[in-house]
């Protein structure tokens, strides 16, 4: 087995292992096979096991955040946790944004959090912090390990928490000695619960309201938007004409030729409302009935449309493609169903550079089979619609609203699919918070052309400005919305993480750029400057 | 008064002020002036108050860590809080390691944290999360308003309690529709309790204990370590021969020609246990035993050399420069204290750049009353004592060990005090984490150099490593240490923010760029490539 452990040579305390190797072991045992890091002092011993255990892939990330949105574009590829490596409390805080949105993602993912050793807690030394409160906070399942000879079989059960469908966040603190002390042997792997079965009874209910006649959508989130459950609901759809949507962020949406054609809900609440508003019923499938993103004076939250009936075939914790293969038969679907065709839009036309026009190249461009990550807001979302016909793909954008998610998620997708290609589509603002995972594609020579949208400033908070009825904002004001003075350089920023970059401000230049882009391997940038 | 407020024209629903407008008036009225910002939907009314009521001062930061570091930074150099704006769970969490050093620092501060309105928090909407699990672990004060008239008094409170001696992180939670409602006029300012006094029981047991003749330290804390308090302890060690310490870390130390030369005490516990051992009793003002930074197998984390006496004579909520000048008279103190004389170290010789090199340049090179902010570590922490005998300063390391503190401590520093020079002293590691500060470095247009070493590893991991006998590192442990492969190319990143920058290789580059920098306001960066 690959990860069995070697006695320790010339370690005086014992021949067998220790807390950190066992972890190690158990990890890799447990399916665990990439470990995004930003170790500390704490975690030496763990990174130490990296080389004594085989089967763990180590990838450095220069700030923790490019950790945990890495691990959650893996589990969003794969459907496997990788684990995080962080130091002491204060690096889990950095983090935490990206589980944020890894936990919206329902991504299954394994927190290791070094932490002083258990007899030096009590010093309050200066890294010393309220990390259980961190931890519980935002974790589905938290463990601080008090003794080595229960890490293996904390480890495997934070890998069997963060397994549990739909997919959690688990977080298993590591004292510095729990790891460096003599430990038992690695801990088999443990599985989770099954998913739960949805009953007969909400198959025929949901079979008869899609023979009702009544106008239905099918409103789908988690894995029933890729794969055996999204086939499935392109049966239904093609024997029942229901519409199939999903949330306007969902983790991962199967698009482009081929697939059925789902259409992510717009951001507005009221244009949820508007295009809700044609339908009799809602379906949910793995999803919550719609809300809006933020209140607004005035405006309404809860989007269902007044007189949609809402139905539940499956909730996030059920088997939704097993739910969706029974409905399939309950309603005398064909074999194939609905498929769009390979239709991509035509390039725009020359001259200066649109947010529009930028997706346009890139949904006449992209090669099969790529990821496409999305974090470009203001810039991509009106436009997003524009990839439903291209080359068959993935979308993943950011899904808990927390940006700077986006340039890390494209990260971990790469790594979790180093055969596709990815392309990040992301905004200036946005950009920001997680500029470090640049360098990190740099050293892992990652297949990802980042598409940066430079429309200099906080596009969306202007809109929110006048939304929120806070106009007439002034000098003081407009300061906070705005990029410029002085103008980020992207192309800068990038190759100085080493991840070669160009800057296009027409149609032209950037449709060169992103060609090359697609016909060669490796990290890129193009700064592209809308008008 | 300048914290009126106007009447909202054309606002239908009141002739009076909004949540926001009371918030922001009673913060400017309550001393708070300068606002380190990075708003979202949530905080929209906020942004527009800042236009409506006069007095605050918003400062862009591109990272929700930029801005509770600048924060820090302010606080240290004022005694007063600033106040940060932060948009929602995830915007708090992404300022939470700052807030850790700084409360580590003692620095009053004021977190501003737009949420969802009351309304809207039902909804679990994407963007929703425990923020106030979050910022109950972390906070000293939290209040989450929830009702627009009682915004105005609950800001009172909350600057009330930053201000709390020694200084609190208090944090305000403001729902969006509290900010946007009808609300109170602004609440009046409300001083916090002062500090306790040291009874004269405590002054006269120190005292007898300066006079028995046994070998003591005294380690200071706090705000004993500039201003008045130093000026006391300068005396006592003057009249008494007692040597003056402080912490590795400690939030601001008064350095330089004039001060009594506070020495700091060493990284590594060994290292302060020797130091130590030459006393016989140890004198606490506003400070804490020594305790180890980490633990480590077989070694000790409680660094009070056994036999040395342990003696308090202030505690940090107390009044300590008070108890110092009654030490001094006690002890029959001089007026003069001890005082380093202007000595700087020469100029190193001619070659390659070397740490201990730099420090040399920048002790010889610092103007008067510098503000030198430092997180250099493995580059600063052995040759900090070159910059004792400088022209007069204020060094302000990282408090709390979690890294990334620094550029946003001395963007911070420069706006708390614009006349004055503010060199950044930075691990090439350490600056990754919140390399944003730059930008705000140059809209600002604030005079801090930073002096980037650059030595391409995470150079204390690779000490680390060996001292938790976890040596023998293979591949995949030195490449979790190792910041090459690319190497980062600070000279791009810097001007990718708009910072000029040049990199320096030689003594004689970096010396001319170092002189240069001290001779030009503004902001510039120099990356030294260090051997």
């Amino acid at each position: 087995m690959s990860h069995e452990i070697p006695d320790v040579p010339g370690d005086a305390e014992h021949v067998g292992c220790n807390g950190a190797e066992s972890l190690v072991a158990t990890l890799v045992g447990s399916g665990v096979e990439v470990c995004f890091a930003n170790p500390g002092t704490s975690e030496m011993h763990f990174v130490r096991a990296l080389d004594r255990i085989e089967g763990m892939r180590p990838v450095l990330c220069l700030f923790e955040g490019v950790a945990t949105g890495a691990a959650d574009g893996y589990a969003r590829m794969t459907g496997n946790p990788a684990c995080t490596l962080l130091h002491l409390g204060p690096g889990f805080t950095n983090g935490m944004a990206n589980i944020h949105n890894a936990r919206r993602a329902q991504s299954p993912m394994v927190n290791i959090v070094g932490d002083h050793a258990t007899n030096h807690e009590r010093y309050d030394a200066p890294l010393n912090a309220d990390l259980m409160g961190y931890a519980e906070a935002i974790s589905h399942w938290v463990r601080r390990s008090r003794s080595p000879r229960t890490v293996a079989a904390d480890a495997a059960r934070a890998v069997q928490a963060a397994r549990q469908p739909p997919g959690q966040t688990a977080t298993l603190i590591l004292p510095a000695d729990t790891a460096w002390l003599p430990a038992e042997r690695p801990s088999p792997r443990l599985d989770p619960a099954p998913p739960g079965t949805v009953s007969g009874d909400a198959v025929d209910a949901a079979a008869r309201a899609l023979a009702s006649g009544r106008r239905t959508a099918m409103l789908l989130r988690g894995n029933v938007l890729h794969g055996q459950g999204l086939r499935h609901a392109a049966r239904i759809a093609a024997a029942t004409g229901c519409a199939l949507f999903c949330d306007t962020f969902t983790p991962r949406l199967r698009s482009g030729a081929g697939s059925p054609g789902v259409t992510p809900l717009p951001y507005r609440g009221r244009a949820i409302l508007e295009r809700l508003g044609a339908f009799e019923q809602l379906l949910l499938v793995g999803a919550r009935p719609p809300v809006a993103f933020f209140a607004y004076p005035d405006q309404e939250g809860w989007l269902t449309p007044p007189g949609c009936a809402l139905l539940t075939l499956s909730h996030p914790h059920e088997d939704g493609p097993a739910a969706l293969a029974a409905l399939a038969e309950a309603v005398g679907a064909p074999r194939k169903g609905l498929a769009v065709p390979f239709d991509p839009p035509s390039q725009p036309p020359q001259g200066p550079l649109t947010a529009e026009g930028v997706l346009r190249v890139v949904a006449a461009l992209l090669p099969e089979e790529a990821i496409v990550t999305d974090e470009g807001i203001t810039s991509t979302l009106p436009h997003v619609p524009l990839l439903a016909r291209s080359a068959p793909h993935d979308y993943l954008p950011v899904t808990g609203g927390s940006i700077g998610n986006i340039l890390p998620l494209g990260t971990g997708a790469a790594i979790a699919a180093p055969d596709r290609k990815v392309v990040c589509l992301e905004g200036d603002g946005s950009a920001m918070y997680t500029l470090q995972a640049l360098w990190t594609q740099a050293r892992e020579r990652l297949d990802v052309v980042t598409v940066l949208y430079a429309n200099r400033s906080y596009a969306v908070l202007n809109q929110e400005l006048e939304l929120v009825q806070a106009a007439s904002g002034g000098e003081r004001a407009r300061s906070l919305l705005d990029l410029g003075n002085p103008d980020l350089d992207w192309v800068r920023l990038s190759e100085g993480m080493g991840v070669q970059a160009v800057r296009a401000r027409t149609v032209r230049e950037f449709a060169d750029a992103f060609a090359r882009a697609m016909n060669t391997r490796g990290p890129s940038l193009i700064e592209a400057v809308i008008v």
